[in-house]
């Protein structure tokens, strides 16, 4: 079974759920049309499946390995990075000031979710450099900009993300490493970082480190912590790489996936780096460009969990046991039961909404940007902020649960490794960790991003959702409406709720109690918005006699598998929501017995 | 991190809610009292913490290995499995008549529970003798049961269970092995069998294999099916062991998780064999005793379900991270936190019903062989029956869904292998797949156990339910009660509509659409029964006096945390289970886009 880029259901989540179109009109994308969407899927696709899948299961085998101070790529990921950068994918959205193609996020998004499928310890070397680069890109000097940027966008050097440290994971305000001035304008860095992803490798030449660190005299905590720069291999004036830094690996994790991608305790010992942006303001700094990354990992879920289900699906139409009650077929491929098709069915659907839910979230942030008024730039922020945490924690949650299904599908040969299936569940789990565990994810929407503008965002996708349940009226009748009504109305009961106990100062716990359930709510409910949008847009093309009839139909029943398996859930995911932080502060230590 | 048996819960489960002592009513357990449940509890538990626990990360690091032909255990577990052996643990319910102590199969299962928490590998090795033994108690003959079931009871052998072929998976209809006559009532065994749970080792000195094969004359399908015997070694009329059978593992599967079990390719080439039961009636003899190997796996997932339950607990009772809203500390411990709270309680809450729902499973067959009436004998078998596949899959689902939590509250350490909660994670994962899928279970409930006496074995649960709701007004008023009431009125809606589906031909593609999705329904809301009826004895407990108030409160607010997070979902099972069949037919291949 070999890994096949879903371009055709890609291009239609960006043309007809996302509105990747409307970018076009703000005329800050002259390279982008139609032709060019499609061109950079189905290559970026024809990469993924031709270059990356091939080296997944080697690289889960062999693993990144460390000796003596030094982090060896999985044998063969080197020349594949190679080959990435000469292609030009990591420039796809990067400015064309700095080398890049200017094309829009969201459509290097959808690349992206190819590279991770095919091959995810592999997807988050560049994605590290993406998020490495947006950093810079705001925050940079401008000889940062010129001296760094255009070889990161090159991809001829990687960046690295480091802000972890053993007793600063979820709570960064902790984080101790120092960085003391030179006197010459640099700085020196001291302190250890862990979980730092491709943080060393022989792929590239060099490794651009952002870290986190404190100044001398840093106020404690979170408010004085600042971003620094610090190159592998120091960089001289005239572009050639000088001395080795005074940094490096002292170990990589063994852990449970991912085994291609090195997880590097890295020390730093009086290393030379550069303050990237405004001193004591580092982590702000590094959430402006923290969105995306979250939105990366959504893609990663997606990713993972389309390649479970389409291992799957292979297996289910080859692998033959017992009588179809549909077809009569004794020996029937196993796709014809209705136990497994619902399976393959619902797994199909989560995908599909989670694909949509992370590229709406790139268009989003694409306007946010581009957007032609100061107005509409600061609704499509307030749509991304909002879907963001979503689209990171409901995206990444579906492709544990799809990669636990996949395996489930292939039955004992599901729990035997070289099938496959096993290395995509292994896999699948760190997203969720990771950017920010889920329950942070979850903590950020109720605690910031549902309130920042006193709800108008939320508010906005509820009006919008109605919009689309009243169009959704010509399309199907009975039980697929009403679900969606009923969801919708969960939606608006809970934000309202969420909002009344978050302006009561007592209300704290029970908004964090919340929490979890709001988020999972909202990802249910605007997965099943854009499915439902995807259906009136295959009806459309129905309508106008354009594209595969068979394939449009199965948006239009996919909606309804939804609806039917997931949207049901809004009333149970209410009642969590309700549930209160006094509840939770009973079942204390002694009321669970130890 | 090491694991502590849960005594105090287990016992409450078994008498507070399980009714075990309506056993002791029947008189077939004379040497069965309280007192006995206690240190049979507490010594099994003693026995996992010491003995099988710290085998548990070694055994998955070194695996059992394969070399010419045979099956070495992993270090240690040939020396705890005599020390197994020696304490009487397989025998714990076996007849007296081949030296078991004759105890309830229950308190079997709640002994057993502790073994597969502190170790499933190993656990697995006397649960397939256990299988082995029940066949052939059941329809051994008077030679089998005096020559083998002793030495089986005693552990001195062990048993394996040999079903699946490569072609014959959950279509067991489809296996090919054969069995000859000898002529001297003797048979020859041929073929192969895969997925064999401990087939081969050396932790004793034989091993008695069950084997499913054709006779000669045999019809096709599962209805030319015989249950044969084969010992590793000829055992010869004196009952020493003679030479060596012909039959071999050429090889293990290298899993996922369970290391430490080896799971063999059995070849048998002309293997002398004897049948057990009557010929081409080996699929019924072996469904006989399927159901206590399935809630034996369902107990599996309540174990590794505990198991990482304490691993999380503990880390979230030591790691601190942020400002908890409760207690005002800076660098709270996370247990501190309320969503970190919640993920707690609700795998606690779901580990309490599935352990319930399990032991209550072995109640009522316990009752269904020694209560005092054919009627009421009828009855349990009734209850025993309907239970099981939800015993099976629902636990094994909550084993692995909080398998993959208790790796989320570690956070990035949970992916690092080191940590344990990864293992779980893997080991976990199997328990939905063998003994019959969970889509299997699904089906089996809806097209055989639900159905079979007219569905009167679910409504006098549901019937039972509603009693329970009537006496929870003493105890809860506003939410806890409505939701519990929602519930049980789905549970009544999609019974009905079940059976009104199976009873039209045209239906069968509904029912099984609906499996499961009614399982799961059947699972939440029954674990809601076992929980509320937890908390009216806890209520009953706290006002007597008798046992630890705040543990006891515990149970009162945990059953409220299931209301408010499990019970929910019922509407949401509701929608799926009235999806119907057409609408799956529609997810074919074209609409699939392959």
């Amino acid at each position: 079974m070999t890994y096949r880029a879903p371009v055709r259901d890609l291009a239609f989540s960006l043309t007809a759920v996302a509105g990747i179109d409307d970018l076009a009109a703000t005329g800050a994308f002259p390279d982008y049309d139609g032709d060019v969407l499609n061109a950079v899927l189905e290559a970026a696709g024809q990469f993924s499946e031709e270059v990356l899948a091939p080296l997944n299961r080697p690289g889960d085998l062999a693993g990144a390995t460390y000796a003596n101070g030094a982090v060896t790529a999985a044998p063969g990921f080197a020349d594949a990075y190679s080959q990435f950068a000469a292609g030009g994918w990591t420039g796809l959205a990067a400015p064309a000031s700095a080398g890049g193609q200017a094309l829009p996020k969201a459509l290097e998004l959808a690349a992206f979710e190819t590279v991770h499928a095919a091959n995810m310890a592999f997807g988050l070397c560049p994605m590290l450099s993406l998020a490495a680069i947006e950093a810079l890109e705001a925050h940079g000097t401008e000889h940062q900009k010129t001296a760094y940027l255009p070889r990161m966008v090159s991809g001829e050097w990687t960046g690295a993300m480091c802000l972890t440290e053993p007793q600063a994971g979820s709570d960064l305000g902790a984080l101790t490493s120092t960085a003391t001035p030179n006197g010459d304008g640099t700085y020196s860095l001291t302190g250890q970082k862990i979980y730092i992803t491709w943080g060393d490798h022989d792929a590239t030449d060099n490794i651009v480190h952002m870290v986190l660190a404190r100044l001398p005299d840093a106020p404690a905590g979170p408010k004085g912590i600042s971003l620094f720069l610090a190159n592998k291999f120091l960089v001289k004036a005239d572009g050639t790489l000088g001395d080795r830094n005074a940094f490096r690996p002292v170990g990589i994790e063994h852990k449970l996936g991912i085994h291609a991608s090195p997880t590097c305790v890295m020390q730093y010992e009086g290393a030379t780096a550069e303050l990237v942006g405004r001193p004591n303001e580092g982590l702000a700094h590094m959430f402006t460009m923290m969105n995306a990354a979250r939105v990366g990992v959504g893609m990663e879920g997606v990713g993972i969990a389309d390649r479970a289900y389409q291992h799957a699906l292979a297996y289910a139409l080859d692998r033959r046991q017992g009588r179809s009650v549909w077809t009569g077929e004794a020996g029937a491929p196993i796709f014809d039961h209705p136990d497994v098709r619902r399976t393959l069915s619902v797994m199909k659907a989560k995908i599909e909404a989670a694909r949509a839910i992370c590229l709406s979230t790139g268009v989003a942030a694409d306007m946010a940007r581009h957007a032609a008024t100061p107005e509409m730039r600061a609704h499509w922020k307030g749509r991304e902020d909002l879907l963001t945490p979503i689209a990171k924690a409901w995206s990444t949650d579906a492709g544990v649960e799809i990669a636990s299904q996949g395996v489930q599908i292939h039955g004992g040969m599901g729990f035997v490794e070289e099938t496959g299936a096993a290395q995509f569940y292994r896999d699948a789990r760190i997203a969720p960790i990771y950017e920010g565990t889920n329950g942070i994810q979850a903590m950020d929407l109720v605690g910031r991003k549902l309130s920042q503008d006193g709800g108008a965002s939320a508010k906005a996708v509820i009006a919008e959702m109605k919009a689309t349940l009243t169009d959704l009226g010509g399309l199907y009748s009975g039980k697929p409406i009403e679900r969606f009504k009923t969801a919708i109305a969960a939606v608006e009961d809970a934000t309202l709720w969420i909002l009344d106990r978050k302006a009561d100062p007592a209300g704290a716990a029970d908004v964090l109690a919340a929490a979890d359930a709001y988020l999972k709510l909202m990802g249910d409910v605007i997965g099943g918005w854009m499915l439902a949008r995807g259906a009136l847009a295959a009806k459309a093309r129905l309508t106008a006699g354009d594209g595969d009839p068979a394939w449009l139909e199965g948006k239009i029943a996919l909606y309804e598998i939804y609806a039917a398996n997931v949207l049901g859930h809004a009333s149970s995911r209410l009642a969590a929501i309700g549930q209160g932080g006094d509840l939770l502060k009973r079942m204390g230590r002694e009321a669970l017995g130890v």
